[in-house]
């Protein structure tokens, strides 16, 4: 009774007929064969006997030419989705076609209902923004996202491959950090919940966690102490800043590749890494999605820093440079101008800065002398610091020392230290800012889908 | 002048020599070989002549023994990092040992200091979580972080060669989503930029989006828009749910793969990507990660069920079994009992439950009747839900009249039914849930790095 019924009742597992997608048309379709497929129309041009239907499925940059050769759906309509079938042919220019003798509105999209995007118009940035859930189906935004995801997933194999792992790192957390006061608090939005759970007089933001909670402004010292075991660790997640700053570079909310390594006492073997992980992962678009990088940067970016070694200069020199080329004496704060000035000085090839002065890092740097810190800063071509990362300071009584109003809220940190301790360093990679550096975008809101700054929080 | 300085200034790549991983020692090292290799001490046991000590260095749960024939350090103890090099060689049981002739201590571990894990000794997970920053060097966790990080990029490989996009769904949002009252408020902690910011009368919480912001409960409104345009897209990051529940089940922060498929019109092709998904991943996890998996479960945890077929049970199919097993009649909700009453009744195979009713489940659920939704949950021994979907109502009339309120928050959600719209369906995975399940993890604080509850947010 009991097989019988568990036979009646699993899956048929039957071949259910999925029409193909665009890419594996493209990829592996044979001429002559009779396809399934589904889209989105892109450009609709009709003539006397036939009409030219271009669509796309989201699998690639690429449309597809559908030939309907008969009547069309007066309701078919740039923007609305169909479903159609017919013989793959080449067409006179050599690319492949589908000639169709019908074609199914799934659904319409008409222009005078609201729809935002107009055929055959080219919007500006700002104005496409302005339509975040829309956005994708745009033709350039959506190679951003395919570039996005396939940069994720390359960096995560780069570094699975190279023996890291991944620790996710708390995103809320009772620890503000650097005290930077750019920071998001969380608390409950629940009168009711906060009311119960309450302890006398306790102040609203202390009821759920029994402590303040922040939005992490960096996952670095809980992989700190994930590196003290582990030994290679990364994390890769979002990040955030309450920061009033509505500038082409910065987000509330944005994405960080952290690593911390353990057993490493040398500067340099830090920016080895650094500087082969990015080449890595962007030879890695530039191989795999060609198309959508040319749909992306228009053919406009130049990659050629790829082939050359990143430049290596300290602090000092860089002021130095600076100095020299501005033909005025730049000292203190190295600023996003200098940083533009520094690369365009070494013919647009990625510049590593090294050995910071210790009163414009970080306390948790490591001291190279009593002024200097084992720190850098990778400064990119047109965009300006991507990465930032040092050793990190592993005698207890110095970084004890450093660290403000001796704060208890760290003591685990110092802990670290205290046993079985290991050189660690490491870096912070912010993910739309080498994105905006690959891909040559304009501003930072246009490497994400939804993008986070003073007054836009939309859906 | 400039060529030179540019070749002065060039990063050296010398070959610098690292020490070896244990786990590259124990793949590739050559009896007889002289290696480096660097780690913690986990265990240490001095004769007269000779002192064994096991050493980790974090890249596989199996420890390496160096056999000391030097005095060794007195400070040398368990916890402990260390350095040092020798001849490789094969101990009497067969297995690789180095034959070192010195040590050098790194960072020492003093228990008296109050290193909190003592040699030899056996701890409860509850005490051992106590010690967050130090949980990454106990062997079973190790492996948990390791095993995690695996299913991590596990579930991205697949879905990349499945033709899905990642897309990064906002952590911080303006929609409160279901407005089931479990949602965190984000602000600002920061009078001073509150105050500069803030319009007149306007209150604190919506100063710096104009908007209130919460933590996302879910991605999947934001992946729709996206699968309306790429067609396959996930999201797979952290989710947050203010509630006050200690179960072992439930955390406060927690990570969530969404899936999203356009084109999709039948629940059973959304059953089959779930399915394989777990098995895959699984299966992976085990051919590829033996040695980890056997530590985290101690070899106590069955998988038999990765062979055999899913079950697939509607709602009343599921009442009425669970009324002739527990006696009772069952109407209503399926609780936790309940979900673990059907999979020990299957066996311990996973179960589909299909075909909702309406009125427990989520407004944008398509319906099938006027009672029913095309909705499941999928039910893992043990563990109970580890996955919930459905198919999406993709009418507008109907989605409109059934969101509450006329939420005009949503205006952009009910648009994505008006233009060019497509079947679409989907499915959320407990990321956590789905560890406990195939690790036989007790409370899904121990599947975590860094665990959030009531009242907990150490670090």
């Amino acid at each position: 009774m009991y097989k019988r019924l568990l036979n009646r009742l699993l899956i048929s597992h039957r071949n259910y007929s999925y029409s193909r997608s665009i890419i594996d048309i493209i990829k592996t379709g044979q001429i002559g064969e009779t396809i399934s497929v589904q889209g989105w129309i892109k450009s609709l041009r009709k003539q006397k006997e036939v009409t030219f239907i271009d669509i796309n499925d989201g699998s690639t940059p690429t449309n597809l030419q559908i030939v309907l050769t008969q009547k069309s759906d007066s309701k078919i309509s740039v923007g609305s989705s169909i479903s159609t079938s017919g013989v793959l042919k080449q067409s006179p220019k050599g690319q492949n076609e589908v000639s169709a003798e019908n074609m199914v509105l799934i659904g319409e999209c008409d222009l005078a209902k609201g729809y935002p995007f107009a055929p055959r118009k080219q919007y500006e940035p700002e104005y496409i923004r302005e339509h975040l859930h829309f956005r994708p189906r745009t033709r350039k935004f959506a190679s951003l996202l395919r570039l996005r995801h396939a940069a994720n997933i390359s960096i995560h194999n780069y570094l699975d491959e190279k023996g890291y792992f991944n620790i996710h790192t708390p995103i809320m957390t009772s620890n503000d950090c650097e005290g930077a006061g750019e920071i998001f608090k969380v608390l409950p939005d629940n009168e009711k919940l906060l009311k119960s759970m309450a302890k006398e007089n306790q102040a609203s933001e202390l009821v759920y966690f029994d402590t303040k909670a922040y939005l992490t402004v960096s996952g670095q010292l809980h992989l700190e102490a994930a590196a003290q075991a582990l030994n290679k660790v990364y994390c890769f997640g979002p990040t955030f800043r309450a920061e009033n700053s509505k500038s082409r570079f910065h987000l509330s909310e944005f994405y960080m590749l952290e690593l911390e390594q353990a057993f490493l006492s040398n500067l340099d073997d830090l920016l080895i890494i650094v500087e082969d992980l990015i080449k890595s992962v962007t030879s890695n678009l530039l191989q795999k999605y060609s198309d959508d990088i040319g749909m992306c940067t228009q053919n406009k970016v130049s990659h050629k820093w790829i082939d050359k070694p990143f430049i290596k200069i300290s602090y000092k020199e860089a002021l130095n440079i600076l100095s020299n080329k501005l033909n005025k004496t730049v000292k203190g704060d190295i600023v996003k101008e200098h940083e533009l000035a520094l690369t365009e000085y070494f013919d647009q090839v990625p510049v590593f800065v090294i050995n910071w002065p210790k009163n414009q890092k970080p306390f948790y740097m490591k001291e190279i002398d009593n002024e200097n810190v084992a720190a850098f800063d990778l400064l990119a071509p047109q965009i300006g610091e991507i990465a930032g990362g040092s050793l990190r300071e592993d005698n207890y009584d110095k970084l004890k020392s450093r660290l403000a109003n001796n704060n208890s809220q760290l003591d685990w940190y110092l802990d670290l230290r205290r046993f079985g301790c290991v050189p660690t360093g490491g870096f912070g990679l912010g993910f739309e800012r080498f994105l905006q550096f690959v891909l040559g975008i304009d501003t930072v809101r246009d490497s994400i889908p939804f993008p986070r700054w003073p007054h836009n929080c939309k859906l």
